[in-house]
């Protein structure tokens, strides 16, 4: 008897995190249909033939959260998640993409499924395997802003030390040493300072950086 | 119309390295089929449903090279591919998995594909895409090396300082300083000595080393 192949789904799966007062949050949706209807999830959705797993990742930001990928300054590639008996829609593989971004604009209307900013600390109860596969996410972030830098994704276009550090802590998961912090960034040659000062309120005013490169790149040292 | 879901030709296709007199070296199959009849490729198949990818990725190893991927001492996800347009069999997605051994035993009869190691300087024509999962492959390898211990799945259970810095020459692609090298590998204190010696013609004898750990673990510092 001649071989017939059967493919599994294919389905794509977006890990999108924002800074939100000073914590990580993760990008949930609430799901509109069976399984696990009324649960909230990582936006997803079927990887159709013809599609790349960037269109099918595409399709889905459009449809369920109403954004575009080019609203997402880093989006890369992140895992690809065997789900094999815990997929009651049956056997599927799903390809997990991470995004960062900064005060990405949500869509309210009902065209989305309440696509809605979660704090890491503070998850509800999540579909599939979706805790999982956030938890992988977090990892990889957390290297990655320690060997690139990537946390550029994660700031405004300008920051102060401080805020970079907060932003480093709520994604590290623990406070850093703000002497030691400051040597090592200004050692790895990625910032650039503005000519700008930030005040807030009795504080001494402070100077105000930008990213040199908006684009990812590798460090030459690490912040370990 | 009720939307009718078609997922893509998922596939599976394996990247494995070996160190080879002193060169990195990849494994390639000679393919007995169409399309790229009689061409060299990386070892891959199909992925069937209620197949995990590891699963598949089993199967390929048996059925086309002959090993189980318990031979290898390192085996990890690489990356997944989207061949959509390159692969005449149709729109596919390949999981690519990376493997690192040491003088893997090669079965040589025709139940297997010519299952053959490949200097990476010295590659044939190539099927599908194969060439740029090869470079990608390489490209993740030179980094785990640099931040992890992974070079142990390369290594025969015991060998000299020498023995380790040409290993890594060899998949970094460049000369290492003796000096600084023999000084930082001591230093990130993965090395166990042992109480033997090489000895090898008319240099001094060179002591023995082992991996303290022959699994997967991170660096606290880097080769850098």
């Amino acid at each position: 008897m001649a071989y017939v192949y059967h493919s599994p789904i294919l389905t794509v799966d977006a890990v999108i995190f924002e800074l939100v007062d000073g914590e990580l949050n993760v990008l949930l949706i609430r799901r509109t249909n069976e399984p696990f209807q009324g649960a909230w999830a990582l936006p997803g959705g079927y990887n159709a033939a013809g599609d790349t797993t960037r269109q099918a990742l595409a399709r889905v930001l459009t449809t369920k959260v109403g954004v575009e990928p080019g609203d997402l300054p880093l989006v890369e590639q992140l895992y690809t998640f065997d789900t094999i008996g815990r997929d009651p829609r049956g056997d599927a593989v799903s390809v997990a993409y991470m995004g960062l971004c900064q005060q990405l604009e949500l869509q309210a209307d009902d065209s989305v499924q309440t696509p809605t900013f979660y704090p890491l600390g503070k998850l509800p109860e999540l579909a599939y395997d979706h805790a999982d596969i956030i938890k992988y996410a977090l990892e990889r972030l957390r290297s990655k802003v320690t060997y690139t830098n990537s946390i550029f994704a994660l700031m405004p276009g300008r920051f102060t030390m401080t805020q970079l550090q907060q932003a480093y802590e709520a994604v590290l998961g623990r406070p850093l040493d703000k002497r030691n912090f400051r040597k090592k960034m200004l050692a790895l040659d990625v910032l650039q300072p503005t000519e700008d000062y930030y005040q807030d309120g009795a504080h001494r005013p402070a100077l105000l950086y930008t990213f040199k490169k908006q684009d990812f790149q590798s460090l030459t040292g690490s912040l370990d």
